[in-house]
């Protein structure tokens, strides 16, 4: 018997057709034998619902009652979900973050979650309930409520699960798994059965949006394994785990990327201690999130310096960076305000030099020029046109036979 | 400096703009120096939009879950108010009734209130902010969500003004107060300033559908005046209270009715103890509730048993009483299908025979036949034709002068 945490989000509980569904997946896992600890979102569309009334009736909602408001979204599912499961004759529990005690920090509507008590929910399950608590929220020293910020319910889980020490955190959504790139730009994405910890970081980050980065974290502190995988099919989904658990080795494991950026690159500005927090400190002052940077000295007095930002911010960043550029003596700024981000992310790369020259050939092979280049342990991304954002991924995806992945058995699948 | 109760109902918070409303007429009462501690239902439909999810969802919801569903309403109108409160610049917070404390028995749907903790509102009273609770809602001793039933909301506010010993507790609603007839029926109907809670009990329990009943024995328990008002008006409303602050005396206070009654008569039944047990047994067995009993034991041997029910159980009950007729050798029964019950409720007829007398002679004068008399301390109710029925309450209204109230001076009003 093990203790497996179950999470559905939005759209698995979005119809009270969804719940049936969902219910007859959890009576599976329950029926061969094992502990269910079952975290719902609200049924899709409800938070939305819930922040609309807040915000039609004032423009700025007082953030401790915000979240008493939205709040109750996963409530309404929990509590369908238990008449669901207990309509089935399956007798199941369903509980809040304060029923269940789930304790935050103080910070309204993002919280964190500081503790969580396992008295109640080791009880719950001993008696023979599944146990059904509400994803995404919690309650503060004071005993206010509070929440964990958009897709909080994965962090939910995953801090349950590792409270619990569960063998198991899945996180049932509407797609089968993680893939190496989006299968929307590129329907020859394969799925990956199995991603570590520091790759689903760095896809995350990059806008693969399976699963709340603070989760993935969190599970990663706490060497527990992540199964992403979809409501909808029997597909056994994607194992996030500890690079050391990847029996098949790859050396990359996917292709993020995003749009909307911009770039300004700043040429021949005085090369001196202080001047990159200088400019960017300028930047961030107004409110202007950096994303990519990078520097090359150029010479010994002059440097070079790129960076993109999004690009609603571009007219504003670029205004400010042509009064430095004026100020330091530098040329007029470069730009090109509709480039996109490539990255390719692989725990692999860490020990093989020639990723990074396979990546350039392949893309000056399909014609694509690069724009400007970073790098990190177990990613290399780049700046290139976004007119050419699908060629550029397709070619990287064909380079390194992304396509090409063979699906593994999971001989540790735990779900049936 | 007073505290004061305020409950809104459904209609008083069904939308954004009257939430906006209600907190207007808290932030007058706060700024008139008081305490205001504030009860609220869920916006208008909400509940039965929620009952419609779990009956959609399943024949029959889990109770327990059933409650952690609905209760989830008044979370929502507690959220939003006290959200329209701060952005008014007025310091609000809004508590559930497990933040608040609110202990009742397991009867999941329709608990009773055991118990009111009071350190969390008076220290946020004293801390300077108004204080915002879920009406509807508790916990039992277990932890779990429980809800009072319809009208609950009435109930919460009146427990919580009795632990608090609070000077008033004001029931918002969408009528002006307490009238002495319904005046749908009757629009010369009169508003009472006020009326003692023996009457005002008669007067719920016969339908006029303004207060939960059980609210208004906990007030009379607690000897906690209520005010009946309108969010939507400045009039004083109704204060219910007990008979002895009563200053202006009147004979009669109100007139209740019900329609949809049917009656059915059962003549020369053997006259020998146990027989109405028998028959009446019979028809409890059966899940009928029956409402008025009279009986006449027309001679030493036989007696006459006449009693009505809701009309919906007409037919099953005649059914079950023709065979019961036939068993005990009585005549057989007599009925009335469409009959509707008129009650003249009064804490001043005690003392003054005659009430009854006078009100027969108006049905009389109105050329209407009355079919069967009940009377209690404080309430003469007669069974007559439902066709009937409005002349009949117009005739008794204007014997006893209900048609020519004055308003009285509500010295005592302590709303602003």
């Amino acid at each position: 018997m093990a203790l497996i945490v179950q999470k559905f989000g939005g759209s698995s509980v979005g119809t009270l057709d969804r719940i049936h569904h969902v219910a007859s997946r959890i009576i599976e896992t329950k029926q061969s034998g094992h502990h269910v600890v079952v975290v719902v979102s609200a049924m899709q569309g409800e938070t939305d619902r819930l922040i609309r009334l807040a915000q039609t009736l004032t423009n700025e909602p007082h953030p401790r009652e915000y979240d008493v408001l939205v709040s109750t979204g996963e409530q309404v599912s929990m509590a369908l979900l238990a008449m669901a499961l207990q309509a089935k004759s399956i007798p199941a529990r369903s509980f809040t973050g304060h029923q269940i005690g789930i304790m935050t920090d103080e910070t309204h509507t993002k919280a964190r979650i500081l503790n969580v008590k396992t008295e109640t929910i080791q009880k719950t399950l001993n008696d023979g309930f599944v146990v059904i608590v509400a994803g995404f929220q919690g309650i503060n020293k004071h005993g206010d409520i509070t929440t964990l910020g958009r897709g909080g319910s994965d962090t939910t889980a995953v801090a349950l699960a590792a409270a619990l020490k569960a063998d198991e955190c899945q996180i049932y959504t509407d797609v089968e798994g993680v893939y190496t790139t989006d299968p929307h730009l590129l329907p020859e994405a394969s799925l990956l059965p199995q991603i570590s910890f520091e790759e689903m970081l760095e896809m995350s980050s990059l806008g693969a949006k399976v699963l709340q980065m603070r989760s993935v974290e969190l599970a990663s502190k706490h060497n527990l394994p992540i199964r992403v995988l979809s409501t909808f099919s029997k597909h056994p989904g994607t194992l996030v785990t500890f690079e050391d658990k990847i029996m098949q080795k790859r050396l990359v494991s996917g292709i993020a990327f995003s749009r909307e950026e911009s770039l300004i690159a700043l040429s021949a500005v005085p090369n001196r201690a202080g001047i990159e927090g200088q400019i960017l400190g300028k930047i961030s002052d107004a409110q202007i999130e950096i994303d990519m940077i990078a520097q090359n000295a150029s010479d010994q007095d002059k440097t070079d310096f790129t960076f993109t930002v999004q690009r609603k911010d571009f007219p504003k960043a670029l205004k400010i960076v042509e009064t430095l550029a004026a100020e330091l003596g530098a040329l007029s700024p470069k730009t090109n305000p509709k480039v996109a981000k490539l990255s390719l992310v692989g725990i692999g790369m860490r020990s093989h030099a020639g990723v990074a020259s396979n990546m350039f050939r392949a893309l000056g092979n399909a014609n694509i020029n690069i724009q400007m280049i970073t790098t990190s342990e177990i990613k290399i991304s780049v700046v290139i046109d976004e007119d050419s954002l699908e060629r550029g991924v397709r070619a990287v995806h064909e380079a390194f036979g992304l396509d090409k992945l063979s699906v593994e058995t999971h001989q540790d699948f735990m779900e049936t």
